[in-house]
């Protein structure tokens, strides 16, 4: 097909946070763009995800307040907690920003389409009975649960997603959050904290395993001081259907444990790559996810990936799908830029939240890095007192021999906006002794930062 | 005098926030210290300024989120403020901290001793009878109330400075807050949301009028939303003695109007410059404060100033104190390094929060550049929407020429743990295009930075 019969100059499969992104800067860059989504524009994130579910998070974060309130000599009395009146108001707030979603598609210039979005060969988009021809594509068509049988074999109808608390106007009495999932953990908390029991089963061997050891441990510490039971390594069996919900045999890495609850939510996710004819381009419908390049380019020239659809579970994160859909764009709009892998954040809406960049000590280690690690308690920071941050701390893992900055690991109150700084100095390959200069101000938790910075230089120029 | 002859190789006059660190840092490079401080180790910031304080806005943010938790369906009665318990959180937490100190001092083999200390020509510092003898004196004693009579002629007895509310166990009841320090700002807030009325009048021509005009606006509103009465160009007369306080006229900018008050708190500061011997080594004990190079040394060789003793008020930082603290200590310890002055956050902990670094887009025009500046606003981003940031702001100056990233400023929750990124982005001399391929975690307000970026970028390059 020559240039000229194209269409369009991009196509974007999918309308969550990375194909609307993807499509803006399209749209920005003067394309002629087509989006095409089958559900609601935003995707997961915006309508049954991160927002939502960062909504109930601040609600969970109002309720801890309380407790440091009180110590603060601000009592008050009768608390009740009204999730129809939380649920109402994350509605509100969804609608408005999905018509805001709408409204910057249409001021950048970028038509969309209703229906789902499947490759039908080289440069063409089949939605429906159309087909529409693009120079370039962008596969955004994000992840779908996973949900396969978890724990071994549990009848089908005893699991159910997060959507189950989205949906129903009344939360579950006994909750068992199950699967690898991080968002499990941030599920549990914000049931606890609004009354119910909550119980996290985890296949894992600790939580957030793949993260820096004193992440996991210290978050562990507090969800048990919250009373939410965490098995770890753990199998489910036996499950039975009782009066009002069902009961378990929780097998975990220590012990054996009966469970009763009313729902067991799953809220594991992969790469949904059904059914959008990547066969027909000669692309891998059966992969995990799509391979793709620094550029977002996947093996096809001008077919491009991103978000869920082109990363593992571990890295479905809507602010790696967005950037990632703004590289693919200008790339799909004849720009040649990379995108840096190194310095994705990887963020925990929990109380404490946790927000890591980088390398763990374990991950530099074994990239052959001679590795030094700094530390800062944030129970020896001046804010962190104030705010009774007994579990938080701050780690910086650095190369010895260059000092470059490998990875900022943090756990603490605010850590998610303080992880813009961790993203800054790994994407801009900062020395440990560029780090330890910020002047953060004071009283702020980021001053942690600047000590785990300095503690880490130390190790390697002890005179510096 | 021959170099062996000295004592210690340095001798730090105040143990405040920029003395300690300064004192702590040369130790850890292996000096012998001397730290001579005449009240409490951690100066004004720890035991009468940026900590107390802190506790305060951390006591008026979460009073503010009991409003927003509301609308989150979190309902709570009878709320009761009780000032007295949150001064004796405050005073329990400051004496940890106070021994926290001591000790790190101690740790790094600081000596300390107890009075107030004077330069005794060079080399040398006296305190009382007792004279030291040092190759390198850093002045950090830094700042002292401005008690010379604001607004014109008023009576001494009329104005106390902010030592007025962590002295009584009571709040005024009527306060005004008279001065160009942000502080009073702060101030303003904690004590009307802990039930007092409050009246800012200030000699400045708006709030905040050094700073981006975006954000003294925004935060303008806010005030007045909560019943905060702001005079500016403000100038106080006709003090009375009247039942149960005073009353005064304030001539402002626009009006005149009288008001009665219990208590006029005047919270500004100037640098602390009487009795230290400056006119011992040659320096004038007469100037606003002491001027030094970038490395933080005066006009006298091996004689450093650093923090309040050695800025003008609008930089009297604990932050800036500190910063500058552990470069004099280096470079006294025989390093030559400088310290960057455009990158030190200028922060307000209201709520919102306000954090700025770097040049205003007026202050970039003045300095010769060609500006663009880019904006986001809160109310657009999705944690801002849920987090009701309606006044909430980002703007990202820079220069159109090269896209230096020149100025970022912040009105919003978190805008000060956010701050670093701000820092490190001036401190690093990224551009427009390194600050908006930052990934920022979703959804958190810092997302605001990149968006501001891009705007600018459109402007410098509207296809990238």
């Amino acid at each position: 097909m020559s240039e000229a019969t194209y269409q369009y100059d991009l196509a974007v499969i999918g309308g969550g946070a990375g194909g609307v992104a993807a499509a803006i800067k399209a749209g920005q860059l003067k394309g002629k763009v087509l989006l095409v989504e089958s559900g609601d524009l935003g995707g997961l994130c915006m309508n049954r995800g991160c927002v939502p579910f960062a909504h109930f998070m601040i609600a969970s974060r109002i309720l801890g307040d309380l407790d440091l309130g009180r110590e603060l000599g601000i009592k008050t009395e009768r608390l009740t907690k009204d999730f129809k009146t939380l649920l109402q108001r994350q509605n509100d707030l969804l609608g408005f920003m999905r018509q805001g979603v709408a409204g910057m598609l249409k001021r950048n210039g970028v038509e969309t389409v209703q229906g789902k979005g499947c490759i039908a060969g080289s440069g063409a988009v089949a939605v429906g009975e159309k087909t529409f021809t693009a120079r370039a594509i962008i596969i955004a068509a994000g992840g779908r649960w996973a949900m396969e049988t978890p724990g071994g074999a549990l009848p089908g109808e005893v699991f159910s997603t997060s959507d189950l608390i989205l949906a129903s106007g009344d939360l579950p009495k006994r909750a068992l959050l199950f699967g690898a999932s991080p968002w499990s953990i941030e599920i549990a908390q914000f049931l606890r904290r609004f009354g119910s029991e909550a119980s996290i089963a985890t296949p894992e061997k600790s939580l957030l395993s793949s993260e820096s050891k004193t992440i996991g441990t210290r978050l562990t510490k507090v969800l048990k001081r919250e009373g939410i039971a965490i098995h770890t390594g753990a199998v489910i069996s036996g499950v039975k259907k009782i009066k009002g919900g069902w009961s378990c045999e929780i097998n975990d890495s220590k012990d054996k444990a009966a469970l009763d609850f009313d729902a067991l939510i799953h809220p594991d996710r992969i790469a949904a790559l059904a059914g959008l004819g990547l066969e027909t381009v000669g692309l891998d419908p059966l992969a995990r996810f799509i391979e793709v390049n620094e550029r977002m380019e996947t093996s096809v020239k001008g077919v491009y990936a991103i978000g869920d659809a082109a990363n593992p579970p571990k890295r479905h994160y809507s602010h790696l799908a967005s950037s990632q859909g703004m590289i693919a764009a200008r790339n799909a709009m004849g720009q040649n830029i990379s995108f840096n892998q190194k310095a994705v954040p990887r963020v925990l809406f929990t109380r404490p939240q946790i927000a890591c960049v980088g390398l763990t000590p374990r991950q530099a280690k074994d990239a052959g890095y001679e590795v030094a690690t700094g530390s800062a308690a944030l129970s020896m920071n001046p804010l962190g007192m104030i705010l009774s941050q007994q579990e938080g701390a701050v780690e910086v893992v650095c190369d010895k021999k260059y000092g470059e900055v490998l990875g900022i690991h943090i756990i603490g109150e605010s850590a998610s906006e303080m992880a813009g700084v961790c993203a800054a100095a790994i994407q801009m390959e900062a020395t440990v002794e560029e780090l330890a200069r910020i002047v953060f101000p004071h009283p702020t938790l980021s001053e942690s930062i600047g000590d785990a910075a300095r503690d880490c230089l130390a190790q390697i120029a002890p005179l510096r």
